[in-house]
């Protein structure tokens, strides 16, 4: 249920005069596509955390009205899917009493463009969809203007402060002052108020979004990441963690990912070298090494 | 993009021997079904806070790697849905430029067994697909044991310390002492931490699952609501906030919706009778009206 990665992770006290940056391995929450079928045929495919799956299978039957009883689940198994068929424990088969209605309409909780039946496909998928190279963006970051933004953000918010029951998304370009916020977007849902970001974007003209980060309010999952590597987005930073596809979706799209971004401190978990050091920091301060590592 | 609702507040204090309770409005982040058609046909419905809804369609269009620039998009208009033909503001349709591919597969990204074009319809399908009535269940709930359940959760969780991005769901049965833990789950999707749960439960022939409550991190939506009460569970607790769409199905289906649960205080927006004074506290010690509001 969990992976380890390496990533960077910075801490800036409040003077702005010292520059600790650690590099180190951390546990992370895995993330894999899995794929449901109901007698063989693709039922949904979600985005999930290994473990348990079928019990997942099973209760997402029952909260999609398929079954409400353990004797209409005749069988469930991992099956082999994907193009050489391999096992990947991403597939599960399930056979229901014969007595029991198939749903009329399939269900895809997962985009379609890409749906892959193991976290490797998944990111080839996106890979194919990518219009334009995040990587070739030559966006540089001061640390302490990144781990700045969810701040920013908060006091931007308009709904969250009414109601603590909002995702926020927030689109800022970074210059030599202060962030900009160029869009923010509240939804319940994190996905649709980072969709309405992009969306506001595209209609000003301003596809693939160059120089631009984009620091959201919760986890960054793969989704998310997919999402701002489409829109051309060079960095994404979440509040909270991010997910081990996200990570791999990052590093495979050339985005820098960072997460725990809470104003002193930040991780980074994907593309570091677009970090610079802190504004408030001289070169003669930074203890020996600083920003030196891997 | 919020909406106002009456609430019960509860404060319980370290001592257990006051018991205020507050009735009042609260605001509260609305949530609707939008369903985004492509040149008349469906593609997807997403569940979402109303407002900059052309901003959602055109940046999930560029999430989906439809398009990636505006003079693709040649039109976004809100058009009638629904059985009526009422206009909901929940159905967007769009016209791409002829030399756009279309997408092959259409994606749900929405409850198929759901999926209405109005929070009416949306309730409606739920309740359609209910094998019990939820609101039958007699369990009574004693405020304190409620307000406990979050800091159980976390002490049973075993990998949110470690990766700190993971949602948890724990189902709790509360007898007369110490609230029980029957299964917890947890996963990078919310929905799937639930689905986990209610496997659980149906592969142990435990349903429908009376007589219990459901804890969960983060959220309340519709969709969490929904999985309850297709499992039969007469209790939702979340340790943040409610949408609207999820108070009004609590409702509709006579589940109890807890919110804002935090130790010694917890909101309550709807099926408030199935709440109890705290076990620590003698009626003698009860202000006047003290559990009488409503």
């Amino acid at each position: 249920m969990t992976q380890r990665r390496k990533i960077h992770r910075f801490h800036l006290d409040g003077s702005g005069t010292e520059y600790p940056v650690r590099f180190k391995e951390d546990v992370i929450a895995a993330e894999e596509p899995l794929e449901i079928r109901l007698g063989g045929r693709s039922f949904a495919v979600t985005m999930r955390t290994p473990g348990d799956d079928f019990d997942l299978v099973a209760g997402f039957l029952v909260s999609e009205g398929v079954i409400r009883d353990a004797s209409e689940l005749v069988s469930l198994r991992f099956c082999a899917g994907g193009p050489d068929e391999a096992q990947t424990f991403n597939v599960v088969d399930t056979q229901l009493r014969p007595d029991v209605p198939l749903p009329e309409t399939m269900r895809h909780v997962y985009t379609s463009s890409s749906c892959g039946i193991c976290g490797t496909e998944s990111i080839e998928a996106v890979r194919k969809t990518l219009h334009d190279d995040p990587s070739a963006d030559p966006l540089k970051v001061p640390v302490d203007a990144l781990a700045a933004l969810p701040d920013k953000l908060r006091e931007a918010q308009a709904v969250f402060d009414k109601t603590g029951g909002v995702h926020a998304a927030g689109l800022f370009r970074l210059g030599d002052g202060e962030p900009e916020l160029l869009c923010l977007r509240e939804d319940v849902g994190r996905h649709n108020a980072v969709d309405k970001v992009v969306g506001w974007a595209l209609r000003q003209g301003l596809l693939p979004l160059r120089g631009t980060v984009l620091q959201v309010s919760g986890r960054a999952s793969f989704e998310l990441v997919q999402k701002a590597a489409l829109a051309g987005i060079p960095v994404l930073s979440a509040v909270s963690a991010p997910s081990s596809l996200a990570i791999d979706l990052a590093v495979e799209t050339g985005l820098t990912l960072a997460g725990f971004s809470r104003g002193h401190s930040l991780n980074v978990y994907a593309g570091r070298d677009r970090l610079e050091r802190p504004w408030a920091v001289t070169e003669g301060l930074l203890p020996a090494g600083a920003g030196q590592e891997n």
